[in-house]
């Protein structure tokens, strides 16, 4: 971790990029260098209002930012649609990439993003913050563990949150031509990760929309939902919608154990978050009650897990401009498999819900 | 309550006929007053290992049990190809009727039962416990308080558990001879009776199962599950499985709130049972956590769900018996309801698991 901290340029000044700049902040081995906005007054004013250091560069154009050579790495929070253009620009200009979720609008755009960032040698990262938190850590571990969860049979991954009416008529994310993928790419984004994660990334076979989807008037998905099949049998449900109640649950069920959690996304608090596992219940002898309850469990988080994030893509970046290392691929691959899913779910939907298989 | 007490008469010593003695022993206004197997010493030694009364009745046929003119109903654990036969002529002998569920191997089926049971004047009630919880009606408050919950979007339910080589191979769920629908019928009437509970029993308007259910060797269903739709866009899954550790998770969300409990069918303990709800929650300000974080509510429970079973089934008996009522038409409705949906998931199976109408 010595050394000099990575510095970020922040390209946007979305909500999001308030957490995520705090994330940069705290993270021991990143700093915040500039913040570049359309309007220079709107950069200056973000620069301020979340307590930037001082001598923050703040930009009017995302260009400018970008010819900055003391800038290391970008934090993309820009509307979906306009990803492509500036995460390729970013890459072209040398400089590492964290960006908001979803990647892409498609796969196709999304290869056109990894193309940029493997020609120019930079890292890509996409901003699933839940994946860094220390609790995922620990889950991953009962999931792996043969005695105690045995082999993973089902998943069920859910993401609801309840838009009031300025979101559903306002907000980037009912925008067709800024976040076209609606409530799939915003929560359903988080469901097809946790499953994959579940799965340890392996690609499900087969992706099936479920039937009738909630579509807003500029036919954005409202809500959505999909089940996954693998060939060894396994099988995955996710259900995301912007008109239900902010509910965040993960069921993942093996032979043997159940892991299970409702706030995998954003932990209830910052600084501690919990998970409950059950190994091999069974009933009493009249069926009356359960022997071996589930046990919950709770993890110290030192760091919130959007700093975790942080100081993961920032290491990363240390080690391909300090010792020379290649761009890791392990999270540009994880990502891919997110948006192939997602895109598989797309297709299912345009062609009247059959089951469309995934090639990896 | 007061007054004699009903008289039951069990057909059959299944191992759930353990509980539901026990249960029938418990509740206030019941007893057990006769049991019959096809052999006279397997209803012998029933009675004794279950501390039966010493009066009980003990027959080596159910057709002597039926003709008793002292039993005033009948417990049915048989397995659910005997039911037809068995209920109904438990119906024609004037008994009234607490079968186990399903309650039949199809609508058809369930509807020459019903027919049966009312040209007889006879009571008939399934032997589904959760439901009489007191917890459930706690529950149903909440999913009823338009401030807290708002209106029903969706329910995802859960109900799975490893069986283990000798289940699979010799138990009667698995056979197509005994117990036809296998898991759907064994584990998934839970899943679709919590989402008819969840959405008042209003009937959805298309059920579809998803695809590559999991079939044994006689085509008898392991594992499977289904969507349902509403036509107000409500949308409801659920899962059940032989193949996947015990676990059996409710989940509804409202616009507003939020019902989860992980122990829906058989509570982790008999004298008290939890469930959380969350209303109206939200993100702090750089959604960094939650604010209305859930909470637990723990009822008492003085009577265990299924006693509570037995005494509202033996009160509606009493009611008829004592005063002349009708025989009480909330529980066989409910009950033909969750066998509609049933047999429409079998039919969405049968025609490639596009969506059926549910005609009510």
């Amino acid at each position: 971790m010595a050394g000099i901290p990575i510095r970020f340029g922040i390209i946007g000044c979305a909500e999001i990029a308030r957490k995520v700049s705090r994330a940069i902040q705290l993270a021991p081995n990143a700093t915040v260098s500039a913040v570049a906005s359309r309007s220079f007054d709107k950069a200056a004013n973000f620069a301020k209002a979340n307590g930037f250091p001082p001598d923050t560069k703040i930009y009017g154009s995302y260009e400018s930012l970008l010819d900055d050579p003391d800038i290391d790495a970008v934090y993309l929070p820009l509307p979906t649609s306009l990803h492509l253009k500036w995460a390729v620009l970013t890459a072209q200009k040398k400089k590492h990439l964290l960006t908001e979720k979803p990647v892409a609008l498609s796969v196709a755009e999304f290869d056109q993003i990894l193309k940029a960032c493997e020609e120019n040698g930079v890292q890509i990262m996409d901003g699933t913050m839940w994946v860094h938190n220390p609790r995922t850590h620990k889950m991953k571990q009962f999931l792996n563990d043969k005695e105690q969860f045995g082999q993973l049979r089902t998943v069920n991954s859910c993401f609801t949150f309840f838009a009031d009416p300025d979101f559903l008529k306002n907000d980037i994310r009912v925008k067709p031509d800024l976040d076209a993928l609606g409530a799939l790419g915003d929560a359903g984004w988080y469901g097809i990760r946790s499953i994959l994660w579940a799965a340890d990334y392996e690609l499900p076979k087969t992706v099936t929309a479920i039937r009738n989807p909630v579509l807003n008037e500029a036919d954005v998905l409202l809500e959505c939902g999909a089940s996954l099949l693998w060939a060894d049998g396994k099988i995955a449900t996710f259900h995301c919608s912007f008109l239900s109640n902010l509910t965040m649950n993960l069921t993942a069920i093996g032979t043997l154990g159940t892991l299970h959690l409702t706030d995998f996304i954003i932990p209830y608090q910052e600084h501690q978050a919990s998970y409950t596992t059950s190994a091999k219940p069974g009933f009493n002898e009249l069926v009356t009650g359960w022997v071996q309850l589930p046990s919950e469990h709770t993890v110290t988080v030192d760091l919130p897990q959007e700093a975790c994030m942080v100081r993961e893509f920032a290491n990363l970046v240390a080690n391909i401009k300090k010792n020379g290392a290649q761009p890791d691929k392990k999270w540009p691959t994880i990502s891919r498999k997110t948006q192939l899913v997602l895109d598989a779910v797309k297709a299912s939907m345009e062609k009247d819900f059959q089951p469309v298989e995934i090639v990896g």
